[in-house]
């Protein structure tokens, strides 16, 4: 029995070995040529959504909140129209990017978390190098990423209210509710998107204690994960999950990404989609949400696409 | 009579007032719900293709190559395993990148390029601050960009070889060539996609002169995807036209971005993606290529997804 | 008559041409090997100083002070001995850093600012580049850079104060009251030192509002540093002058940088060096504070040497 | 008795508990006030030469020759003149660099390399941890670092050569003979700077094969820099020891570094400088080239300072 209840239930629901000791994708395995067939033939509109926050200066990453190192994103000018004199009269403009790949909206890959000196389905954590990053579980294994059908999980409106209070722990039984009230159906590879609310906060608060204080999921939602084999999940807060946690800074974390091999989503903008969403009453879509290519990544910056 | 042949062409081909003074998105509006519609609707196996190159040191940016002061990205671990020592056994790993917007498969927005001192939609160049970037066409005013139909000319088979030779010229004729012998129908909104075969021979002979003596559009092919309404443009090379181009150093960039409002998408991957295509003879796809939501930037780094 | 009065002290106190029409080095020329002879010469105990305050995260480019883009600089290790596993046992370490050049301890060089369109010599603004940088008056032609006797002059011990009151005005009578106090002796060349304290309430009470109002030279002390020859002005504040200014943003910057030719030293670390100079009544000294080599650079990062 | 000579050597020469057990600083404890004193006195004429290489894109870490992932800086503009339009005329330039730490001139701080799990006085290599670097022996902590007096001997003159063939060997007995030709006398503190010519090889030839071929020290030569208690040993090519340096990669750095705790500066440029010494036969002078203040850091840019 380990002293832990978040290793109770990674072991519980652990992944390890399920696709083969070589496997690199985890849940994303739940997405099959049919799972994204279906999920595009279920566009009804067209209506296209793109749910990531400003990469810029203006973002989560604040003095007061910023985890482990991250900064905000810094987007520097390399060439500016005024550098060219050339008989052809053209001018051009470039830029470079530096950033915490996980700054802004983006993917956790499975070389982000581990315990116990492991990361899911047994790699040792100190395979990762500083020389070359993440020698297995590199978020470019996870590519094409995460393709299929995304369901939005609306717990702010389930409970009335903008944005859910702080360090709301959103149950299992929370899950279903909504499940009920929005009329979807669950399926196998389903990539689920949780809504607290907790970005709009920030936009009419400020990002001042957006972290410590989180509403997000309870550690038993990994079951309801498990259970209905969602291949990803991504919510609009910075950690998926109610912070304080409890008896560990991050378990559910722990548990998803290492036990079960469950890449998470972070920093979502899912304000215009759910407006949408409620205004036809439809909660489904088709989700295109590839990390970008980053050789020994342990994460990346992603814009997720839903089309309705 | 302007001395430059592409700059009439521009004239000609022009897309300024088109969609109103402050338009920002130029042939992006080619993209409807309609079109998205229907190219979700023609998904037929669920199949996905992820059309980036590598994101890390051994990319095309190379000592002899690289364009205005392009480096192939940089990516630095600043979290690692081995800095944990937490009683409940957790180990996190984290990191940065730090890269040109543009150093590997990319889209160039309508802030990278323009002429006798104005981008699109008579934009000012020196409206560019190296403070914050573009004011007016930044990347961020793309989204949610690039999502529709896109069909694939695989110009190298069209002639029977794993790629075309340096600076081989495609003409219209060619284009259209290709769409006859593929039995595609092209649409108004398509993005369209074009195989030289570049990549492969990078893979094969190395980056060494990549750049200076690529096959690719010539300039005449702006008419082309005018005519068609094509919302966008991508390739395998590293600047969609034939290098050296002949008059100018870019002269489709310039029509195409500057007079047209043209997103264009460069460094692909269409190697997989033409195989499979090749083999059941279908050459249109449901495209997502979003993006990244960089507040003033000129071009950003994708992971197109291609799903048929 | 200017509408602005630093405009006319510019005019007046103009270096423009002094030293020929292609100079680079302004007021640098007062540095002679003669003066640094002398410097060396007085030489009395071998004590020595370093003075710059630590490059890491908690510097004073804080969210609310930091200015014109500004960030703390960025520390990434690139190589850690955890890569290694080599037959002869060895192992090694390796980093990268990402920093504003002007981050902390630091120049301002002759390309940092200008007015009416023009840097110090006449040299066009606009000459400066994206692409590569400042084409004129880049740091890297101010080597070998401020070398030569510097003298401390401790405007905050004058006042008998551990740091002046915020926005106090350091006015010439002020310089000259301490160059009597503390029994020194101006000569042409000397770099001047000026200590306000104002590092030291950053380390007692926090960055916050630092920039916004700190004491430090008001403008008239342009004319006392150019009848002295000073060679070079650094100080312990942000911004060398007084904040606010009064009628301009940085009027002492516009006619020390951009008229007289003089680069300015910022965020210098003065305490440790003050007491050591109090407890034996000298406050004189080699200085060796060159900036580093950076092609194009506006102003660099130093880790400025102080000798007594 | 090891399996490998230079671990022999660097138990014989080990100065590991000679300054005690919490020592950072190794042979830096050289440098007392008297050596800076007399280095102080000794100068001559005043005059001074920076050692740097220029900090920018044309370095030596080019595709076929950086070591451990090294790329040539990079500098990017953060602010233009053209940002501008004040009332009161005001314009300015800012800029960013990023590096990594040893890419041009810099030394290699005690933190950089170790071997059999240790650095320098027995401290864990693992005590460097990608969140915050070194733990122990960071950059910072040898501040206010090498400051004292230098002796250049150039062995390259010695042979009457431009620059020493690859791989030439330089032994104890060669810098015996170079100091009895240039009459001087090594005293304890000394800097010893070691001129191979290898960089001007580079400016003549390209950075092509650089580091793979250099002359430089034998192993053999830290018993010669031990014996005459040397405080630090710079060179003009890239890693102080010949290569290929024969039973391992670095071994001169192994015992230097973690055994004898001595910083080793790289990529000085020593032309200048050498024929100035040679013109008067004088080639001792007073040397300031501390590390920049970087928490953390394993090494640090410089712009090394000899006035004689």
């Amino acid at each position: 029995m380990t002293r832990y209840e978040f290793k109770s239930i990674g072991q519980r629901l652990s992944n390890w070995g399920r696709w083969g000791a070589d496997d690199q994708r985890g849940t994303l395995n739940f997405l099959t040529p049919q799972v994204r067939l279906d999920a595009a033939r279920s566009v009804r509109t067209g209506q296209v959504f793109e749910l990531s926050i400003p990469i810029g200066r203006d973002g989560p990453q604040q003095a007061d909140g910023g985890a482990v190192g991250r900064i905000n994103p810094v987007h520097l000018m390399s060439v500016h129209p005024g550098d060219f004199d050339r008989p052809d009269g053209m001018v051009g403009a470039d830029d470079y990017i530096f950033m915490p790949l996980q700054a802004a909206t983006h993917w956790d890959g499975l070389a982000h978390i581990g315990y116990d000196g492991l990361l899911y389905n047994g790699v040792p954590a100190n395979s990762i190098r500083s020389m070359d990053g993440a020698k297995r579980h590199a978020i470019d294994q996870s590519l094409p990423g995460v393709v299929g059908r995304g369901i939005l999980l609306d717990i702010a409106r389930l409970h009335g209210r903008d944005w859910l209070a702080p360090s709301h722990p959103i149950t299992p039984d929370e899950l279903d509710e909504a499940v009920k009230q929005q009329n979807l159906t669950v399926r196998s590879g389903d990539v689920l998107l949780v809504r607290t609310g907790w970005r709009r906060k920030a936009l009419v608060e400020g990002w001042h204690g957006w972290m410590e204080t989180e509403p997000g999921l309870t550690v038993d939602c990994a079951g309801w994960l498990s259970e209905r084999e969602i291949s990803a999940v991504a919510s609009d807060n910075w950690a998926i999950e109610t912070q304080p946690a409890g008896e560990a800074w991050i378990p559910l974390h722990c548990v998803l990404i290492r036990d079960m091999g469950m890449t998470l989503g972070e920093n979502f903008n899912l304000e215009e989609l759910s407006e949408a969403c409620a205004a036809d009453g439809r909660w489904d879509l088709l989700l295109s949400a590839p990390a970008l290519r980053i050789l020994g990544g342990t994460g990346s910056p992603v814009s997720p696409i839903a089309i309705r």
